[in-house]
């Protein structure tokens, strides 16, 4: 059994987690966008988070990216991670629900990593709410687990390593 | 009625707010600009932003980007977000004013967000002269409000928290 | 006569500057250039500089950026200011001294802006050595001036206001 | 005989090296790839590097990168700074130790610089594994040199002046 503790937050054992998912903006990026004359926009990303997401594959943990805005960038990171990724949303609670359906999930064995209001509502109700260090103080504060990255520095590593080496 | 303080500065009535008009650069971006080898430029913005945009949309209040440079990548932001734009004006004061006469608003019910000197003059004459945090001391001096947030660290969405939470 | 005071550092009156050079790398960027899959190169540079350049402008003081390599993101930006370049000089000296020859202007009223070693010869040889907040410890030690501001956030506005508006 | 001192770390002879070899992503860079919505991708490299670059090519020490993933922009920012490169590689060491067989040199006389955990093999295996500050606990932990500068701050520009100017 891997377990880790985080000050006075409950462990958590990589056993109960059957899927994870991520939001994309403010955790895979630090919420920012480049924009281009044209209005091409592009995103800054953490080469460490490939390396995580390959230690989570390892494991054979399902994971999945949960986007509301249907945007290039978010499909062209997610190819070259070799993630699932559903976009196009606007009811991210919603969807989680859908997706827990059609894989005999309980939402209480998924872990959800988010960093903003937007995010409120699908956090509770997963079973491991999981925060960005510089998320928004409402989701640090329903978060069972805050990372010691901010987003774009690293967070799935980060998690990777909290959640399998420890 | 909503309300907010900021340490001993007035507090200040969403309801007494008819329009709120933005500088871009320093605003929506760390004023700073990406310039490749073709001189074409790129701006980096806040997601967060985009979420403040739509708070303030919910309440039905005009928002516009005034900006002294024509500048296609701020069009860009603006046609994403949803916002008007006046670009291209060298005297911002005056423009306020013409966009004051027009839409029938006393210039005491805008809020007016700016961060250097080029914006001294248009925030003498609003109601409410607010700036991000690391604006010009000079206009930090005049702001009744200064936000939390840097340029292009989410200004919008701090001040629609600040006005429409609280 | 327009003066001001840095530490124990002597006093800069903008009279007795008779033209102003400025490194670019270091200087209007943070030094750091980013490169796209094909070689192209862009920077990052500040818009404050522009305000800073307009206010050196209307004092009617040339401007001129010295850059060793030529480098097309330089001529862009430099043509967006309307600013002067030399570029792709090997020896920052030699051709500040054929400036000076050609302009009738004695080294002692140059203001020279640089931010790293290769800057440290030519600066030996102005009256005016000025170095960004984030310089190289050689540069700052024979700088006349340090300025407040790091290479990228507006260190030629912070040099305008210093010299014009105290 | 040049040497250094860092901390009670040993001292480095610049004569024992007959190779650098570097990794890229977060020794050159911050370790953050920019992502645009046709996925092409850039990275922040600093303009230091290519100063201390050309110190070691003045020294003679051959220098090379050696990279995991096949990559257009390594390949791009290599041939820039007149740099061989080893990519697409899924075994560091082994790379390495054919590099070392293939040019008679002894991995105790290699110095290698690394910032995450798939660079941790090799460098165990060399004589010389130095650390960016902003590497991995891991990596620093091994490292006989961690850096006074982060990925993409001018990493190899900080190593150059520690090995050639004290």
């Amino acid at each position: 059994m891997e377990f880790f503790n985080f000050f006075n937050r409950p462990k958590i054992s990589l056993k109960s987690i059957q899927a994870i998912i991520f939001d994309f903006d403010g955790v895979f990026t630090d919420n920012k966008v480049i924009v281009d004359e044209d209005g091409k926009e592009s995103v800054t990303c953490n080469r460490a988070d490939g390396l995580g997401i390959r230690m989570f594959h390892a494991k054979g943990i399902p994971l999945l990216i949960l986007s509301t805005e249907t945007n290039p960038v978010v499909a062209q990171r997610a190819k070259k991670l070799v993630l699932d990724v559903i976009q196009g949303i606007e009811d991210k609670k919603a969807a989680l629900l859908i997706y827990c359906q059609e894989n005999r999930i309980d939402p209480q064995n998924i872990m959800y990593i988010g960093n903003d209001v937007n995010d409120y509502e699908v956090m509770g109700i997963v079973g491991y709410p999981v925060a960005p260090k510089d998320a928004h103080p409402k989701i640090c504060r329903i978060a069972k687990l805050v990372l010691s990255k901010k987003g774009g520095q690293g967070v799935i590593k980060d998690l990777a390593e909290k959640l399998i080496n420890s």
